[in-house]
């Protein structure tokens, strides 16, 4: 794992650039016994000539056994602790939106939901409403006001909304009210510590005001909140390992995360290509480039095996593009699994590969789950992914005389 | 390694089995050079098909380099971190024989021994008694009273006994009587800590009186203690896993350490056959069985290549009754090494293989230490072991959002 007193202390200014590639839930499970996987599946020539000539191996998230939510499996990306460093959802939300957190602001994840008279949730995601009209139930929640705090409401997608208390006194440590059910009704906030009672008080105010608004309002008439949590305050990446960092990503979720760490969000666009533009447009500004691929993910989560194998292929497609910049070193890799044949993400360990000059190349020739186990990375904590890049692009002294 | 509070968060109901099945002293070392080991050596067409349908590895019980005893390694097994839990030898002994030791009481491992009449030790295990003589001079020692504790003397074994004192201001932190050489007089027991002073006071004047009573004995005319201890009061499995446990073990000491983590103890017999009785017996009453053989550690101890193989061999034989009953994760690896040709435990990682729907099997073809090393789980703690069997069991929910 990365010391970041360690870090801090050895990274030194150099010219070169790194990339790291990420295809969310990029590793697989074979479809059938004695199959391949979706990696595996994928005509990937480009992938296969940088595992080739690259060192290759499989990187754990989180622990073994343990099934990383998409903002711990980042944040180990990055170098960072993820049983250290914890961020709620609600504050992931709001990042992602592009709100501009205070360090002692509240932010709670929103889902519109639907109750029936009786108040117990029919649909937790109120039929999963349009954005457009997550937008409008929005516009309408914002009259509600709190002594003594600002409060913020932000459509996110669908759904799902971000709501922002900001004002002295403050405190996470709060339960969520969605109980994670259909025929339940929406449990109250608690706080957890003596200093959360009045945050907790608040919210369930807010909670009280909005269930009026919505009350003729189908099927959204409801609200739940979720992942209620302060800025955790991370350390800054450009700080820790003394590089300009970049985001490249198309999801709310992910530049969130990119933002906490201090990396600065690039416009991005929808697509892989609109991504390649805006790597292409700000080449020359930043030493590191966060690359984010959404689809690899949202389609090992659709149980679409094919369409994985397909996104996996467009992405080497278009590879020789982001090589065409001459990076010094890049990394491929996911954040997880997300396997097609569970629908959801997983506890195996992740493909990853490293490219670089220096990188001295070992026997895996594809990029692959059984390549890259046999890998000379071997299995390893996905934390050591950023002091290797950082190594690799000789941007780290010597430890010790 | 198993982070037990990250366990109990993400813990989650199934209706999935796990079997852990543990050849005692599974690994071993080739008998000449260029040959092969035992286990590569047995004929184990079952184990190799779940080798090679499964994901194969081996385990680091402890640390590189270190050579476990059977407690920390089980701990391992178990998910504890054998260097942060420890367990007395004492306590493994009172527990093994099924006593019910309290949470202060202070256990030890008792040795007859024969001295002669200069008081010096001819031999530490007293010409290995029968158990029955051992029953025999452990009612006399019953005799022995001491102020303000309730004393407890137990057969064990052949030469072996337990001594338990219960009462108040007991503490563990002694020193051992067995001064592990002939030609050398017992050690007093000595405290570690001014807390202990009056325990080890209370042991020395007990082992007095024994002195006395069995002076006239041949050839158990004296006794030794060893690994005297309090019991640590470990987490409970069910409690950390959300899982009922059953532990299926013909030899006392392992039966005491299953019991100390939680685990029921079933009636197991004597031979493997008894034990898949048990197995069949108790199948729907619990979630996760620990089955443990002995027989392959006693081989290696006694340095017979051909019986640990014979042993091996055998177990193989059993195991389509063990998967008849269709569980979901079967987990078989040993707690250590115990290579026939050191006749001791060894330092090396043991071969482990673990099968299961969803393990993402590897190129592991058959089960054997070569094979284990260039399977994708690579050399791995064995504290991971159990994390990894409840993930693939299905038993654990995502970490962060």
């Amino acid at each position: 794992m990365a010391d970041f007193n360690v870090m801090r202390e050895l990274h030194t200014s150099a010219t070169t650039k790194i990339i790291l590639l990420v295809m969310d839930g990029l590793g697989g499970l074979p479809r059938e016994a004695g199959g391949k996987t979706e990696l595996e599946t994928a005509r990937t020539p480009n992938l296969d000539r940088l595992a080739a000539e690259g060192i290759c191996g499989l990187s754990i998230p989180i622990q073994a056994g343990i099934t990383p939510g998409s903002g711990p499996a980042h944040l180990a990306l990055f170098g960072y602790d993820p049983l250290r460093y914890e961020i709620g959802r609600g504050v992931l939300e709001a990042l992602g939106i592009g709100f501009d957190l205070g360090p002692d602001d509240v932010a709670a994840r929103g889902n519109f939901c639907t109750v029936n008279e009786q108040g117990l949730i029919t649909d937790r995601r109120a039929g999963r409403i349009p954005t457009s009209k997550c937008i409008e139930l929005v516009q309408m929640l914002r009259a509600i006001t709190l002594p003594g705090v600002e409060v913020f409401v932000e459509a996110v997608e669908d759904y799902r909304f971000a709501l922002i208390l900001r004002g002295p006194g403050l405190a996470d440590g709060l339960t969520e009210t969605d109980p994670q059910a259909t025929g339940k009704a929406p449990l109250p906030v608690q706080a957890l510590t003596p200093e959360a009672e009045k945050t907790a008080d608040l919210l369930n105010r807010w909670i009280a005001a909005a269930r009026q608004i919505l009350a003729s309002q189908q099927p959204a008439n409801m609200v739940t909140l979720r992942g209620i949590a302060k800025n955790p305050g991370l350390p800054s990446m450009p700080e820790v390992y003394g590089m300009k960092t970049a985001a490249i990503a198309t999801y709310p979720m992910y530049r969130g995360v990119a933002k906490l760490v201090g990396m600065t969000v690039l416009d991005a666009g929808h697509t892989v290509e609109d991504e390649i533009a805006a790597l292409q447009r700000h080449w020359n500004e930043f030493d590191f480039f966060y690359f984010h691929v959404k689809k690899t993910d949202s389609a090992g989560e659709d149980g679409d095996f094919d369409r994985k194998v397909s996104i996996i292929e467009h992405v080497d497609e278009l590879l020789p593009q982001i090589m065409a910049l001459k990076p010094d070193v890049v990394v491929v890799t996911g954040d997880h699994s997300t396997p097609a044949v569970l629908k959801s993400h997983s506890w195996h360990p992740v493909p990853t590969l490293l490219w670089s000059a220096f990188c001295r190349p070992d026997r895996a020739q594809a990029f692959g789950e059984s390549d890259c186990a046999q890998g000379a990375l071997g299995q390893f904590p996905a934390t050591d992914i950023m002091p290797l890049a950082l190594a690799n692009a000789r941007r780290l002294n010597k430890f010790g005389a």
